[in-house]
């Protein structure tokens, strides 16, 4: 997608055939700045800090991280570090550990000489399977809101949105908003509200950057106010992404998200999730067994942003040793969801069980 | 209710027996300023900025600026000027307009050499009124709590609330936090969730602050959050205040709050709300009647708080450019609300109709 006209991706192998390159996204909308990946460690440390966040980008660095690894040590014990270390930065995406396990599973019957070849060539297949993973999640969601728009021509198409499940959460084209932007592409009149999406605001930072510079009408909006507004402002669908959706459908995705699938259904308005079968976790039974990522609480005693010179800072807004609780993530009930907008096309829960044949 | 040990009301009337004293809520908890208004313009500048804020604390500042008004001019044409002034500061808290109306029933019929001293005589007989009305909501709320504290014994209660319904938002006790103040101090072990409650973070901010200075346990959640934290914490019941409630019980209060109400409900957990009996406003008779302030988007745009220095600023959150939607209020229907908390005891809408009578 692009940035003031130009093409990005979100993560890129530099023309040195072995560094790495990301956006770091704790900085944008305010400043645009790349930062370069030499080892596991760097990748470890973005993730961890949220410079690249979104489940499908997390899993797509955690793959480049183990080939940064590698490549200065390909040994057993070297491999088995590196996935452990990058295991350990975020409990609740899925992706991250699908990506891993699977990385284990290449690289350790190989001999230790090929595996920082093979290991890059795994990375850079799982950048590009998730961006043609995106594109096909964009097709199946924009049947979606063309019906809408067919059924009320003339109108625009309100969408409301949480978090940030756009290109800057994926390799490109993102989850939740590729369909948005593929119906907006064909000329359907679309406008988003943007969850501001507290405590670290990638709605309000990262969503309305995107689809600013994408051209969608957008309007951002507190998180509170996702009620009143598909109350009394005639919203026609929600689409979140998501980190891990249980076989029965339970959703874990970026605090908020049940609010505002409460929200929808109080008023019989269409929830969907929009996801990478693969985030599905064919393991977990319901959503209680998903690990829930709990973060420092300065997340939410303080905002970052930009001041009046343009520089990055934070403000305290709380009262003076007042204590806080961040959790990073929530569960939606699958009864909450009217259904998943996949590559495969639109699931409900019933269909997960196809999706582990595929997989044998 | 006590800053740092040391007793104080939200506004009085200062030793020269004309002008008035508010604190500025705009600077808590960062700054502890007194704010002195001298004319009917300082009154209805401080309401609309929320210097003072809280339906009752509106309506009482508003009785004070009719006194302030006519002791300049007393005339019938600066009475009405002062009136319309003052009923276009805020329009969605009923205290405010009742208030109003109650001051020029009293005060139109008034030769203009008398009205000036019985203005005054009024906003200080609402101003004790308030702490009287709050003060009895707090006993009946605390049986409320009583009563789960008995029936967990050896366990704290844990109550969720949003924005500011604490003394700051009245003359003194508050309204929601009335009851928790109560059974705090009766010995009962409670713990508050408080949403920080964005846009102008309130809750963080100002409930926050006054719990902490009350000593009585809390925790601070971003709004998105009370909903898992009810889900997966223990909340036993929620209780806020209220701007304005119509006649079958739909309540308008802070945005926000319809989504916490909804996760209560959700989760089959008991959502009250506090209020003085004469924010039922009988003449409306239902939610949708409720007029909703919409404030400016800068609000959702930026963040106030307090710099590495102590210096009180804001900053710009969101993507350039990007517009947003600020609505400062929105309406619970009354199917989600267990019952209503007033001087007069706990109520249903059935009841409402009793209000009435006694009105008259």
């Amino acid at each position: 997608m692009k940035i003031n006209g130009q093409s990005w991706r979100t993560i890129w192998l530099d023309d040195n055939g072995h560094s790495v390159s990301i956006i770091d996204q704790t900085l944008l909308p305010h400043v645009f700045r790349i930062v370069r990946l030499d080892s596991a460690d760097d990748a470890a440390r973005a993730i961890r800090s949220m410079q690249v966040r979104g489940a499908p980008l997390i899993g797509v660095t955690a793959a480049f991280g183990v080939a940064l690894a590698l490549r200065t040590d390909s040994s057993d014990a070297a491999l088995e570090a590196v996935l452990a270390l990058l295991h350990a930065t975020r409990p609740t995406a899925v992706n991250l550990h699908w990506t891993l396990d699977r990385a284990a599973g290449v690289l350790r019957p190989l001999a230790a000489s090929r595996r920082a070849e093979i290991a890059l060539d795994l990375a850079l297949r799982l950048a590009e399977e998730d961006v043609a993973i995106n594109r096909a999640i964009g097709e199946h969601g924009a049947d979606i809101i063309r019906a809408i728009a067919t059924r009320h021509p003339g109108r625009t198409v309100n969408i409301a949105t949480h978090c940030n499940a756009g290109w800057l959460g994926t390799v490109d084209y993102g989850t939740a908003l590729a369909p948005i932007y593929r119906a907006h592409d064909e000329g359907i009149a679309v406008h988003v509200y943007v969850d501001e999406t507290r405590p670290r605001l990638q709605g309000a930072a990262l969503t309305a950057f995107e689809l600013g510079q994408h051209g969608v009408p957008h309007t951002v909006i507190p998180d509170g106010a996702s009620g009143h507004v598909i109350r009394t402002r005639g919203v026609d669908l929600a689409i979140t992404g998501c980190d891990r959706v249980a076989r029965n459908g339970d959703t874990a995705n970026k605090i908020g998200t049940y609010m505002l699938a409460l929200a929808a259904a109080d008023n019989h308005v269409p929830f969907y999730v929009a996801l990478p079968s693969r985030t599905v976790d064919l393991s977990l039974a319901a959503g209680h067994a998903i690990e829930i990522e709990e973060r420092d609480e300065r997340e939410v005693l303080s905002v970052s942003g930009r001041d009046g010179d343009g520089a990055i800072t934070s403000l305290s807004i709380a009262a003076p040793g007042a204590n806080a609780f961040n959790p990073a993530f929530d569960v939606t009930p699958a009864r909450l969801v009217r259904a998943f907008i996949t590559e495969r096309g639109i699931l409900a829960p019933a269909d997960f069980g196809l999706l582990a044949d595929d997989a044998a």
